[in-house]
């Protein structure tokens, strides 16, 4: 089917949530032809999970008018730390029973194509990198707030993944060392101070404490439907809490962003994530001046720092990158 | 002279510091033959510290017996930022007046021999890993605890040195926003809270407020003579106010740790400098568990976190390594 016309390679790219699951179609120059989506149900178990990510790559291709034979390969990101050699993930803490996973292995069986997994924010970092940043810097740092934050690293153009494949978990670097406790056991982590659910647990604190917002409004007095683009409604309309919580956040990226200029000196640092796509003409001018103040003179000198535009796509972009790298060593 | 037996090839380091100069003569197999030092007395200005490094190197040849004709190369550290490529030193802060120096130019032309410049921390990093671990690992993170605090990484078994070639700024690295004043404007940097300057501003703060410690005793009340071995002897004699300062400045220097290998997982954290050399015993238990609590686990695993045995001569080695190297392009 269609052989005459498959003189281009295709991708497939995934990015593996929490809560869902997304699957994009890529052609050789990353443009994106079709998406598919479906909700992780991470509750069901590994091999549901398992299935439903291979569903959605079938969706995705189909809706792109394509048959699995013309794809190249499928690379993935997995919320977790991830042998990439085996394709294994080690350990997912927001999906259920995700301890040494071999998804590699299921996924090309329930495919029948080449199937690559890494790290979900070195993926995303990759796709930045590759898509929108067209690989021009040679080293590049990505800090990804969502949920959590993540990062993930380029040197000399290439993915830095580290020793033992973990490497760009900027979310558990302390920045306040009695600041607020962590997910992760400790006190003051990044992710603690600047993430989505640091943010909104600041705000639904607030609130309890009797402080005004029009978020109540909006949304009721346990602001239980709350996501990042409320906040952005709310600070447009002037909510001054709720631009001192974005602005306070902002501020502890920027000093994350400083931190990780002076340590590895990048030619860019961008700034992705679903946080930072709701809310970045709300944060980056104060993340790029809180940057400066606190990176040292020379380890700013010329270095950018932007923010993505490929927003909830970095990750299937990353992950089309990831197959055509692949497919090139193949 | 000596030309039958010079099948050898021999290289100097030079540690340039704001207070000394330390050269070493090194074999192809990094065995330090000879060493000089010299006071830096940067007072006297740009030209005379020159002066002053060339006529160090030139003691340290002699002192090997062996003439400037029998050197490949002459490797230095510089205490600032540096331009490698064109060997300028752009601005060291501890050296008066040293902006834009052309530090390699001016020693090429007094010495006669190619002079490679790099940051003193990042050398030191270099001279860890190739004298000291062979080279084995291939991501390395150096810590250098002494007056102030740097580093230097190895990535991929090559100095990585950024885009701006400052990396390693890792002194820099907030840990506590609202911690104490640093010497580079912000608060709670890594310098300001774990280097010697911060430990004994610790101390005399601590005796002004009349604690009680064994110090006072050995060196009068201005303790204005201390030295971090004068810690260590007052700890190995009991005494408690020391032993908490020391263990405090040891977890943070563990939390910059974790710091660095979530975000870098190296596979081996090397620590060094001035502090560490009189307080490795002292210090490196405290900095290993609190670097194991703060880290992820699996960006822990398999991480080895050491003491560098290399004391002061980690720069001077550092510099033979980066001669050698710049020798075999050649």
């Amino acid at each position: 089917m269609a052989e005459s016309s498959s003189k281009q390679d295709y991708f497939v790219g995934v990015d593996l949530g929490g809560t869902k699951i997304l699957a994009g179609i890529f052609d050789n120059s990353l443009k994106n032809l079709a998406t598919a989506k479906l909700s992780t149900k991470s509750q069901r178990g590994v091999e549901a999970v398992i299935e439903r990510v291979a569903r959605c790559v079938q969706d995705a291709v189909d809706e792109a008018d394509l048959s699995l034979k013309q794809i190249v390969g499928v690379g993935i990101g997995a919320p977790g730390s991830v042998d990439f050699d085996s394709g294994t993930v080690i350990f997912a803490p927001n999906l259920e029973g995700w301890k040494d996973v071999p998804l590699k292995k299921h996924l090309e069986k329930l495919l029948g194509v080449p199937v690559f997994v890494e790290n979900d924010c070195n993926i995303a970092a990759l796709g930045v990198y590759a898509a929108e940043l067209k690989s021009k810097p040679r080293h590049m740092v990505g800090i990804f707030v969502g949920i959590g934050i993540g990062g993930g690293i380029v040197i000399d153009g290439h993915l830095y993944s580290g020793f033992g494949h973990t490497a760009g978990e900027i979310g558990h670097m302390v920045l306040e060392v009695n600041g607020p406790k962590c997910g992760c056991g400790n006190k003051g982590c990044f992710e603690a101070l600047a993430s989505r659910t640091a943010i909104f647990q600041r705000i639904k604190a607030g609130v309890k404490d009797g402080q005004k917002t029009l978020l109540t409004d909006m949304l009721g007095d346990d602001l239980d439907d709350l996501r990042s683009g409320d906040l952005r409604k709310a600070i447009r309309r002037g909510d001054k809490f709720v631009d001192k919580v974005i602005e306070e956040a902002a501020e502890y990226i920027g000093i994350a962003t400083a931190n990780l200029i002076n340590i590895l000196n990048p030619e860019v640092v961008v700034l992705g994530g679903g946080v930072m796509e709701a809310l970045q003409d709300e944060m980056m001018s104060v993340i790029i001046e809180t940057a400066k103040d606190y990176a040292m003179a020379g380890a700013m000198k010329g270095v950018e720092i932007v923010a993505s535009k490929l927003g909830d796509d970095a990750g299937i972009t990353g992950g089309a990158v990831l197959a055509r790298r692949e497919a090139k060593k193949a």
